[in-house]
């Protein structure tokens, strides 16, 4: 028989499996509490947004178990799993979480299911190449999970562009229950943050280190998104969609530099400016890449994940060069470029995935028995 | 004055006591929030779920730190107390919120918290047969706590039977926010069940593979669970009740064998066999239990905990098997019988307690100071 | 430039660094979903609720790591910060949040960051008084936490004082579903208290006998808190504000006792007590606040945590007391005496700070970009 084998071994970063299966349950509750009510702030797609992100998530980490097993765990014809690998199967279903935001209300649960099937293998292929040979350090997965989720996300969302997503606009917002649910994803994704980035950082001062960068500078980006949100509108009034999402910038910022001597300070920098841009990003980007580029970006992925990813990467690699005096250092590599996600997405495209009619976009009707008459929300 | 005695001590288990606090945690959340609002999906009864759920919680957990405490921890005149008592008061807590699933909306808080002060008594004898005389293991209860915690419920709510439910059918049923609400206690209770199964089993190479198999087996019933409701309905369409309580079936049919040699694939094809099962168990056995056995079970938790628990007895008496080549191994031991169950039964239906009238079950504004006309609802 | 230094240190209780980070995850969950949630039971006013509470305990905890900081861990020009001061910042947020239950949906977002400016630093004063000057122990904070909050806010409420707050009146109360998001932050409260009073506590049988006293108190303050609001009620309904604030007593009253030999007797007894006084103050002693101190405490945070903090304090005095045989123990120091929070009080009085006028109390609509009418709430 084929089997995996069930070592109890020490985890590769030293830490005790039963400290970090205490950083499990975290990350498990940002990937199935946090990103999944984080969607249910459309109206009518509240089911979806929850139990497709359940569906996703619950194919996604075993698949990935075996992908990442084979990848960086195969022995004698066995694949040895344990909490760590709990913790990175996690980590690649909030990889392909984000991109569901990007197509969330356009896709059927068998195209999400193809996706997830085509996504998690890139994602192994793509974390293994940037560390393992690379040798780069992403810990919090600015570039392995942010940045690859994103990009992945949009380009898919772009090969499956509808000209004529207007025909459901009337259900591409909230209500006021829609909000508060969406809150509890906010504020579970913001709180265990921390857990996130140092799960499977090195046991003492790197692990230390990383949760107080991470609690920083996520303190700092919430009081940016703040400011920006009330600025950016005419009347000084905030906007839900700024809080939900930019308030989490400064988690995704610090993923590559938190473990790093980044300094609280540095990590409050850090969190303050990609709160703004993530802001700003919303009210001025995302129109852009809709009516230019043709990518429909449901959640904004691109402002939460996709623009602040690519900020820590890059401040990962100048914090890396500060300290090691390299000039190119590993951490300014990024990812498998946009094309090779084509064949993928072209793959989503095809008629038989049962893809939504351009009029029941966001509409949790056709896929769901729904008992109330959703006419009045 | 009578009192417990406080002795920091070892647990049973081995486990460091603040090790165990954060299982704990965990396991509370599942009380608490998790059972809590995984009833919260009646329309117009979500007061009384999460509240009453609240109460009877709260109720168990002194009752039971007494009657476990004189039967398992009661020396020289005092009951040692400490962590792991408190998970286990949590544990018999947990059946009986089962139980109250199946009676949900159907009893008064009187009539609840007479059940519980009978079903506490009885779980904590039952256990004391099963763990302490036969020599049982069953860890994460698929015994002590599902099996027994449905089957006293659904004895109950026999022996409550009520012929003119009808009366209040309208009101038995979700509205779209409900839905949502129920999901946070699905989820919640899906994402901590690897720490529910593992909090009191020995520390090391036992706890780290209930913990592997618990996460595996969930995966696998939350995609049977999906598979399966699409495929029974005519229109391919999803039912939240089968998302909301069969996908929780893979934590309950490995709630005895998770710490044994189960292996990764054996606790997936456990987990997929306990999500179909459970699936078709809503669609067609509880139906029949209405019509046939005069039995209704609110929540479906013959479904939930009954089937898989039973089947996971089993499973655990298979492995227990292979292992010892015990042709009968104790894991077959099931539970006290439901005649026992006859007399608390009984007791309830007394008619001081309270009990709702037909035509006013499943409704808040009995108990509750309800602000809203629910009427709209 | 001007830094903190990150030392990798062992905490001031002899706390594993990696234990307690556990330990700062509940805390900080209590601080953003249960205080945030709790708040929302207003029906208009959901976004402002759990939004603020999100902005002003971001603000609080970077402001008190500066002012703490200051105080306790100043070396060499340099602040000392770790896992515990994450702690003791997210225990200064709490005081601050109690405050804004006070003074809830009454003032704009500009006056509580004001306040929350003026009462972070001096809450670090009145906590360095009581615990480094005169040595006092308040491990889970009654005195400097829960007193201290509830006697600030409601010291703001009095000097921001409306007469014509009842043109907003018919705002300030609850909808169901609102109702149900409060539930949320009560149960998370309720569950985490135990790591709440026991974060800082000393490792070994303290913070043992911490958590199940605090623990014990909690349960039986929710049974007093359901049979008294039955009670108090003349058709012997349940009231929501009651389950959802009182139940939470029983934590604050052990708040200075609980990691001293108050017994799970002793606890109980103390939980019990104060879920009584707490649900008659709700009844009984807020609408006098009201019409004769002209105090409009929105929230009731002097039944949940001014009474049980008076009262709990007093118990740490008398426990303390009984083991010392001090007349006068170090316990019985309660707080800075509210005339001095009348300047800070008065300066959040200034026009510039874009108060609501006394007809948009209570409402989202004033602050956010609100998408639905919420004329049919």
């Amino acid at each position: 028989y084929y089997g995996f084998a069930l070592l109890y071994e020490q985890a590769d970063s030293g830490n005790d499996p039963f400290h970090i299966q205490t950083r499990f349950q975290d990350v498990h509750t940002m990937i199935f509490i946090g990103f999944g009510f984080l969607m249910t702030f459309l109206k009518r797609y509240g089911f979806s947004s929850v139990a497709f992100n359940f569906l996703i998530a619950a194919f996604a980490i075993q698949w990935s178990t075996l992908i990442q097993g084979f990848l960086h765990s195969f022995h004698n014809g066995k694949i040895h799993v344990g909490i760590e690998s709990m913790i990175n199967a996690d980590f690649c279903s909030g990889a392909i979480l984000i991109s569901f935001g990007a197509v969330l209300g356009k896709t059927s649960p068998v195209q999400l299911l193809l996706m997830t099937l085509l996504e998690v293998t890139l994602f192994g292929i793509n974390e293994y190449i940037l560390l393992s040979l690379i040798g780069a350090k992403d810990a919090g997965g600015s570039m392995t999970i942010h940045t690859f989720g994103a990009y992945f996300g949009l380009t898919v969302s772009r090969l499956l562009y509808r000209p004529h997503l207007n025909k459901s606009r009337q259900r591409e917002g909230s209500v006021y229950h829609s909000d508060l649910f969406a809150m509890i994803g906010t504020i579970y994704l913001w709180l265990f943050w921390p857990s996130f980035n140092s799960a499977v950082t090195a046991h003492g001062d790197d692990q230390h280190r990383t949760v107080l960068n991470t609690y920083f500078s996520l303190a700092a980006s919430t009081l940016a998104t703040f400011a920006i949100s009330s600025l950016i509108n005419g009347e000084g009034k905030l906007d839900m969609v700024h809080i939900q999402n930019a308030a989490l910038a400064g988690g995704v910022v610090v993923g590559t530099s938190a473990e790093m001597m980044l300094t609280p300070f540095g990590a409050m920098i850090a969190g303050f400016l990609a709160g703004t841009i993530s802001t700003l990003g919303f009210k001025f980007i995302t129109p852009i890449l809709d009516s230019k580029l043709k990518i429909q970006d449901t959640c904004g992925v691109h402002n939460l994940h996709g623009l602040p990813g690519v900020l820590g990467a890059l401040l990962g690699a100048l914090v890396a060069g500060l300290a090691t005096q390299d000039p190119l250092p590993k951490g300014g590599t990024l990812f498998i470029p946009p094309p090779v996600y084509f064949p993928p997405g072209g793959i989503l495209k095809m008629s038989f995935l049962a893809s939504p009619p351009d009029t029941q976009c966001f509409e949790d009707q056709i896929y769901w028995e729904v008992r109330l008459d959703l006419g009045t929300l």
